[in-house]
Order: C-alpha cells, then structure tokens, then sequence
C-alpha cells in the first residue's frame, strides 16, 4: 500500500483535531485513500507543554524547517495561523514540490493567488477546505460536483462569533456588550473580538469564495464592510416586527457579468433558509443556474469539525500522489477571469431606517414625501410610542441605489424633520 | 485538450437539463475538467419527437448499442430510468469499458453492488450523485470533503412529492386527496403517485445513502416504511399545537455498530432544521463524530438540478480519463463492511397516538395509567372538545421499544378505554 507522510505545522485547536481524526478514524480513511497516512513530525512552539492528548514526543519539533525539508514528508499541513510565518512556509513547502493543505482564511485570500501559482508550477496541490465554514464542505462542493454551474450569488453566515452575538441580542433581549461578554465567556469569542465583530474575518473568508465561485480576486481590503458594535437591541427588536432576523451576511452576486460584493449586518425574511441558523453556526446560500437554491448549514470553527476538513483535504491529495493525475489537471482550483469588477456605488439594496422624531403632528408625513421625492417608495413603517416626546419611527425602503438614499436622508436631516438617524440597515431581498 | 466523447441514454427531463448544462456552460465545464466533453449520441424513443430543445438530429439514435458499443464513446450517461433495460445498459457499457454516470436511484439500489463490483474490475467509474436528492452533492460530500468522519446518523427528507404534499396540508389546512391533486397539477406528482407516496422512492435513496455513509447494503425491501397516504389533516393539525411538523423522513442510525433505518412520517420539533424544509425541496441532515451536524438543503429534482449533479459526475470522470488514477483507486465508493445489521423491532422511539374516546369522565385516567403499567411514560397530553361525545386525545410519548407500545395498545383497546387508535406516529428525537 501506498505510504504518505504528513507533517504539521501547528498543534493548537486544530491541530489536535486534525491528529485526533487521523489517529481514531485510521481504518475507514486508509479504505477511502488507498493509502497508509502517516504523521511523521509535528510543529509546536513548547515540546513540554502539556496537551489535551497525548502524543509521542519524538514527533515533536520546534523547527519548522525540519518539516518543510524533510525528504520523507509528502504532505505539508498549515495550521498556525496569522498571514507572515504562515505564508513563509507554505511558499518554502510548495517550492520543496510538497502538497499543502491548510486552515488559514487569512494566509489565501492575502497571498493564495501566488500561492496557487506556485504549486501549479511545482506541480502540487495546494488545499484549503477549512479556511471557510469550518466543517462545511462548500469549497469542495463548488469545485466539484456543482462545476457545472454558473453561480449566480453566494451568501453566507461565515463568522460564528457575531452570529451568537446577534442571535442571544435576538433571542434573550441581550445589549451588544452583555451578548459579547457571554460569547468570550463560552469560548466562542476571542479576547480581542476585533476581527469578528468589524467583519475583518468574513471579508477573507468572502474573498476566497468570490475566488471560488466566480474565479475573480478581490483584495479583502477592497470588500465594503461594517460590523455589529452599533448594532442596537432595539434595532433587532424592530426587525423582528416587521418579520426579520438581523445577520451578519458575507454576500456576492453576480449580475450579468457584474460583481456586487459586501459584509454588512442585514435583515433576513423569516421565511428565508438563512434566518434560522443561530448561534455559533454557518450557512452558505448558494445559487447556481443550474441548481437552483442551494444552502450548507454547519459549524463553522472548532477543533474537530474543522479537522474534518482538514483530513478530507489530506486524503485528496492522498489519492493523487504517485499518479500522473498532477501532471496534467491544473492546481488552481478555477481560471482567474479578468473580469471587470463593479464596487457597490451603483447598487441597489433594501433598507432598514430607524428614526428618531419628536412627538409632533405631521413629522411622518414630512418624511415619507421627502422619500418619495428622491424616487424611494415605502414598503413598511412603524411608529412606536415611547412614552416619551421622541419616538423612534421605522421604515423599511424598498430597493434603491445608495446614492439616492444618501441624498434623501440629507435631505431629511437638513430640513430638521428628524432629531437623528439611529440606524441604516440592508434588508436582503 | 484531451477529448472526452459522451454518449446520453435517455433524453428526458434531467438529460435535456444535462444537455443544456453541458451546452451552455462550456467554458467553465472546459476549464475546470481540463478536458473538451462532446455529446456524441444521444438514444431516443422517437427521433421526430418535437423537443423543447434544439438538437442536432444527426446525434440522436434509437438504438442503445450504437452508443454502448461505440469505440468513440468514454462515458456514458444512463437517464431512462427504471430498471431492467438501465440495469442492462449500465452493465453493458461498464464490460465494454466506459466510464457511466446515472441518475437512476432504482438501478443502483436494486443492482449497484454487482454494478460497481464490474466497473471496478474493469477500471471504470460509476458515478450516482444525481441518484439522490437531485443537486444536493451529498454523495460527493460524504466521499470527499467529509471521508474523515464516521457517521453516526443521517436522516433525510429525498422526496419532494410526499414533502409538498405534507407542507400543503399543513400550511393551507388541506385533507391529503386535496394537496395530491395539487401536486399533481403542478407537476409535483406523477399520475400513479404510489412509488413517492408510499414510501419505495425514498427507501431506494436511503439505500444509496446507508451504502456511502455505513458501508453497508441494505436491500430496499427490508427497509421497514410506512408512507403518507393515512395522514390526515387533523393530525398535522395537532403536531402542529404542541410545535411539531409532520415530515416523511428517510433516516439510518448507527449506535455501536447498530444499524437503525426507517422511511416513517415522523413528528419533527420546529426547532430542529429539518422542520423548515418545505414544499418541493429536499434536506438531508447528517452528523459525524468529527463535523457534528450538518444539514444540506436544495432542489431534489427537476431538469436542471439533476442535470447539474450529472455534470458534477461527468466532470469527475473526464478528469480522471488518460490518467493512471484508476489504476490504483478502488472504483468502489466504500470498502464494504459485513457488519451485523439489526432490524428495528428492539429499537427505541417517541411516538404521537391519537386516540378517539367517548366523552366519559375517567378515560384520560385510565389509558394513562396503562401506559405506565407497561412503562412507557408520558410526555405531554392534549385533549381537545370537538362538540361531540366522541373526543380526539393525543399522547407524545418518550422513548419506548415498539414492543412496549403494542402489548400497552393491546391493552387499552382490550379493555375498551378508547373508540378508536386514530394514528400512530414516531417523533424525532
């Protein structure tokens, strides 16, 4: 039997996961790849630390380069995150003719077009399955038995930590701040959020489905973006109202060739598949012009699910080595089009405005006209007795360009008709 | 470019949505598989047949063997359906050495063991992912992405017929003749519902799903089933009070090395993911001792969505096609176990009885009391006035062995406490 060995990079969270699957389920995956896989060397920071399994200290290094040239390793597994080292020794593995499967959101959607470059000229496989959704197999599912497709959109619920946030804000009546103290309480938000509550993490992962899905590159710093930090109870609350759940949507859709794209907070139809997946879970809401609607539903992060993966990227590559297969299919996961992008200036969403107004006759009156004058029509309006003289007023706008709504609500704000605009949410429609 | 010939059996529904698929989406189809795929011949009933598509009448042949035996053709592509003719074709195609993709869950599930044990011996693949749940890629999913698991459930919901007929009565309060019709009318049903609506269509696909996540062979006929023609609107009504949605599901479960399968109408709690599958669509919810749950949901037929996944399955093939990759891996999709099955006598579920019983004080007391003679305990009662001296009461039941149940029921209608047993249903749990 074929043998191939692996080695490590990284022995944290998933590290341990990916050692655990490899280690318990050896049988079924030995059947499945024809193939004796080995772990033959395992990076760690700290030999000594004590871990949560045991593993046998000869396989243990702090060198990474006892890895990366190694003759004996086939097969090079990245998972230390951050961009710098990792980016480092992945280019080191893939110029050694090494296989690389890696964890690392970060790492492909900053350097993964050089990357992939690099391992179609050296003739590897470069892997990266868990770097978006975790245990979702959407990557694979895309390249592979949907191929056929044109995909037409792709949205996603990607980062478990702002979806626990807003689905406790939602479902306990919990402050942003209470709801943030409990996800880093129960493991499921870092000590510095920062990366997952401003959208930062959802970005790389958008970027690398956009990659994907429509075989386009856009820079994570090109993606429009906003966070969940000024997002309001009452705001959910509101939503909820009118039918809504409020979720952090990393969303592309590709319009005749145009490529609209964003991580923004938005309000979800009850009815669509989206709004019920809650707390720490992903989504993935596909559209293929020849599938149709498609959603994935999963978790998202943690050891074992995203050691699940990892192993299914491993035993690909398994099956490949000491084939000719590599000779002549592409490494690349889809030809890079030069396809013109659009940025979302000119685009057109629904919306969600929370006013404030004073408790006077004809203030919502005011209001609807100016929007009527700038072209938006109205699909809802709430208004709602504080018991107090200001009195937040809700609409729900339907779709309009950006432009247009920025122009009414200058509009709106400059003839005082207003106290303040406390909130602009997309509605996805 | 490597060529791939392509010969299609069958130009219905999914081989005109595989036509225009495989027509209209040439680049991408080219790029990804390295390879140009030609539509050689196609086998029709009647070649003057007027078709909704253009084709090119040159390609279409009424004789099955001019492309089974053709020397040009590397894959052919089975979409008649039935049984025995395909099963010939298949077998046929497969000794001469082509590759063969199917949509056909009948054939596989009655004749695909024999049927990958000839394509493995001679080096060709059989591929099926369109056999189950149209263009879900849950069979490509089980085998690739996700092949580190082992799984401990997978639970379905593969027919779209009996779920838009269920979803009908429930949401628009219809009796089951009524939603059929519609079905019907909408295309949804065919004119001899029985094959969906009795259950056989989805036993054939859980067959093919036990077979990818167990490893195990199940003939469809001993799969234990009930269908869905004795569901009556006043029992979805019912579920529905105590938060329950009535779904066909086709589901196996492995507890060590034990296998439970069923196809049931099934109680399902409205939180669970499952429960907001509706109408026509299709779900299937797995979990695995790495990935936990994962639930994936879409179109489980039609034109275009199966035609997607039998591209999928073309696409796999032709990459594979000049490489020596078949050389050294098994064309099977699982090492065969020969586990020890168990059938589901001794195995445990809830279960929802609807009793009628004469409006009499006392009977609440006594069928209670039975139930706990033998065991079973209770989880929630309903007992509802109809205005008449004949009243509808409603037991959910915690996990009881269906032995249990019938010797506590051969009891109560024993000693005459109820009028009638309305229905017996199972609830997930």
């Amino acid at each position: 039997m074929k043998k191939v060995k692996v080695g490590l990079l990284g022995l944290g969270n998933i590290g341990i996961g990916t050692y655990k699957i490899l280690t318990q389920n050896t049988e079924k995956i030995t059947g499945l790849s024809n193939s004796q896989i080995d772990i033959e060397k395992i990076l760690v920071s700290d030999i000594h630390k004590k871990r949560e399994i045991a593993v046998p200290k000869e396989l243990l290094t702090t060198d990474a380069y006892e890895i990366i040239n190694s003759p004996e390793i086939d097969v090079v597994v990245e998972l230390i995150g951050g961009i710098d080292k990792a980016y480092e020794y992945i280019k080191a593995a893939l110029l050694n003719g090494k296989h690389v499967a890696t964890a690392n959101k970060a790492v492909i959607a900053t350097h993964g077009m050089e990357l992939m470059n690099i391992a179609k000229q050296n003739r590897v496989l470069l892997l990266f399955e868990a770097s978006v959704a975790g245990g979702i197999p959407i990557i694979t599912a895309m390249m592979k038995p949907l191929c056929g497709n044109e995909f037409r959109e792709i949205i996603g619920i990607v980062n478990g930590t702002t979806n626990y946030i807003l689905t406790q804000m939602s479902e306990n009546h919990m402050e942003y701040e209470v709801a943030l103290k409990q996800a880093q309480e129960k493991g499921f938000a870092e000590a510095d959020p920062s990366s997952d509550v401003e959208g930062e993490d959802a970005a790389y992962k958008l970027c690398i489905l956009m990659l994907i899905a429509f075989g386009v590159y856009v820079d994570p710093k090109d993606i429009p973006r906003e966070g969940i930090t000024k997002i309001s109870k009452e705001d959910i609350d509101f939503a909820s109202n009118f039918g809504y759940k409020l979720k952090l949507l990393a969303g592309a859709k590709n319009s005749s060739g145009r490529l609209k794209y964003y991580v923004y907070p938005t309000l979800v139809a009850e009815s669509h598949p989206l709004a019920s997946v809650n707390n720490e879970f992903n989504a993935l809401f596909i559209k293929g012009d020849a599938v149709g609607e498609l959603m994935f539903y999963g978790r998202g992060a943690g050891s074992m699910p995203t050691g699940s993966a990892v192993v299914g990227d491993i035993v690909s590559i398994a099956k490949c080595i000491g084939t000719d297969l590599l000779n002549i299919t592409p490494a690349q996961p889809y030809p890079i089009t030069d396809e013109t992008l659009e940025l979302t200036g000119e685009s057109k969403s629904m919306y969600y405005i929370n006013f404030l107004v004073g408790d006077e006759p004809g203030a919502l009156g005011k209001v609807s006209t100016a929007f009527g004058n700038h072209g938006i029509s109205i699909q809802s309006v709430l208004q709602r007795s504080k018991g107090s003289n200001e009195v937040p007023v809700i609409y729900i706008l339907h779709e309009t360009k950006r432009k247009q709504l920025d122009d009414a609500l200058a509009d709106i704000t400059n003839n005082n008709y207003v106290k303040e605009i406390t909130s602009i949410l997309r509605v996805l429609s």
